[in-house]
């Protein structure tokens, strides 16, 4: 695996390869099995993977993690070139904002509600390093983790209004074995916070069972039942818990048969963990 | 020369010359000799030049000549294929924008004066509708011309910030041999108009000269007199007149040796022209 750390170099490298297809893997790093499995799935469709490995500040808010987010590139470029990356992108800030940047690509609408209310600009930052990302990898597949659901349906308005000459592939959510969301947030959490937060995927599969079942009539009444079953956990503070079309996230009142996301963001200290559940009908 | 109407047919179509150097001439139609010296020059450069035609709602404002802008597209393609080009891209709105779009790219500052400032959501429009361009057609080079100077600017903006892999040419203005910039709008000109309009090249062009000869001190006193100078005409409605800082289109005081733009928007009855000088110092 070579790792390349401009943006010049990179494109050296890829140059080669233009024939072939090139699948991208975009990360902030701090690796876990989410996104290994992304690259699991790009090995199986591509014949070269690229990750790149960047804490985009444009995403983050001014009272957001970006300093303290978790950061450790030997350990990420051990586990990257394990599972099967080619070659690993890992620029500078100055290397990809080496002036200001005047230029945002921004989607509206879908970015509007979940966390696009809670953390208002992070999205237009997503959709600003990932357009740089696709400029400057231009690969065939793109791959990311529906953990960020909302982040998918983003990415694949951007892809589709902008013309982007990229299939955007979202991949299922990594959980560990008791059911917590990988997230590189976790290392966060403090083992009373980390032993609460499991209420999320409770909450969220217990949704997904009395959404089989027909057990509500409408989101509200979904909602309802999330909110109070997170709320039994005394360290949890919700930031948002939303029943909303998939992908289009658009409000529902009465539920159809439709795909729907049930999404809940929820602080744990200064911990904020985000989850989700897919539901496309009863089974 | 192939004509290609969707975005598909181009793909395919393109797909074999892929390892050559491909040309993009972006045009609205109703060519004139300004946009086949782009053709021309592409030419010059690139092993396979495309040019595309189409009339892009989005950067028109709901007052402004969307509906009655200028239209022939087999004249277009003659003139076209005669100047060299190999694809002539000729999409409809609906293959461009098949759902309304959720997703802009916009670009702050550089936007905000001149024409930006006269025409709000214009350039948004242009970026958004050039993005897309790009990413249909996949150019190595993309040609410009500089009557839209500060599309230039905006264009050039973006392609960096975005880290496009594109390199934007910036063609020089071409003009009749009386000194009236060649734009599709001058066929709007009654006689009348058609024959006052020539005082936006005189007055421009004698604000060059007396930059070269050192008589002003400020910006100010140069939109004086190109403004005073276009005044004599009865018919002329200035919209502005204005001197900044090229590209980056800063406000100027006191006049350096800076690169320079006198630009100037004026409109003729219902019909807006522009035109500007560029000023790189005395020579």
């Amino acid at each position: 695996m070579k790792i390349t750390h401009t943006i010049e170099e990179l494109r050296q490298t890829l140059k080669p390869y233009r024939q072939q297809t090139v699948g991208l893997v975009p990360t902030m790093g701090y690796l876990h099995e989410g996104h290994l499995s992304l690259v699991k799935r790009a090995r199986q469709e591509c014949d070269i993977v690229v990750m790149s490995i960047f804490v985009n500040p444009l995403q983050f808010g001014p009272q957001e993690d970006l300093d303290r987010y978790p950061r450790d590139l030997p350990r990420d470029a051990a586990l990257a070139e394990k599972a099967g990356v080619d070659f690993l992108f890992h620029p500078t800030v100055e290397e990809m904002y080496p002036t200001p940047t005047h230029t945002q690509i921004i989607v509206s609408e879908v970015t509007e509600v979940l966390c696009g209310a809670s953390r208002p600009g992070h999205f237009a930052g997503v959709t600003t390093v990932v357009g740089k990302l696709f400029h400057i990898v231009m690969p065939d597949r793109a791959y990311f983790g529906l953990k960020d659901a909302q982040q998918v349906a983003v990415i694949e308005q951007m892809v589709q209004d902008l013309n982007f000459p990229i299939t955007v592939v979202a991949c299922d959510i990594v959980r560990e074995s008791d059911g917590l969301a990988l997230s590189s947030r976790n290392v966060y959490l403090s083992p009373e916070e980390r032993k609460q937060a499991l209420i999320l995927s409770q909450a969220l599969f217990a949704a997904k069972e009395g959404l089989g079942q027909g057990r509500w009539k409408t989101a509200q009444e979904v909602n309802h039942f999330v909110r109070k079953t997170i709320e039994t956990q005394p360290l949890a503070v919700i930031d948002y818990v939303e029943t909303l079309t998939y992908p289009t996230l658009q409000p529902i009142d009465q539920l159809t048969d439709q795909p729907m996301i049930v999404a809940v963001a929820v602080y744990f200290g200064r911990t904020r963990l985000i989850d989700n559940i897919l539901f496309v009908g009863r089974e």
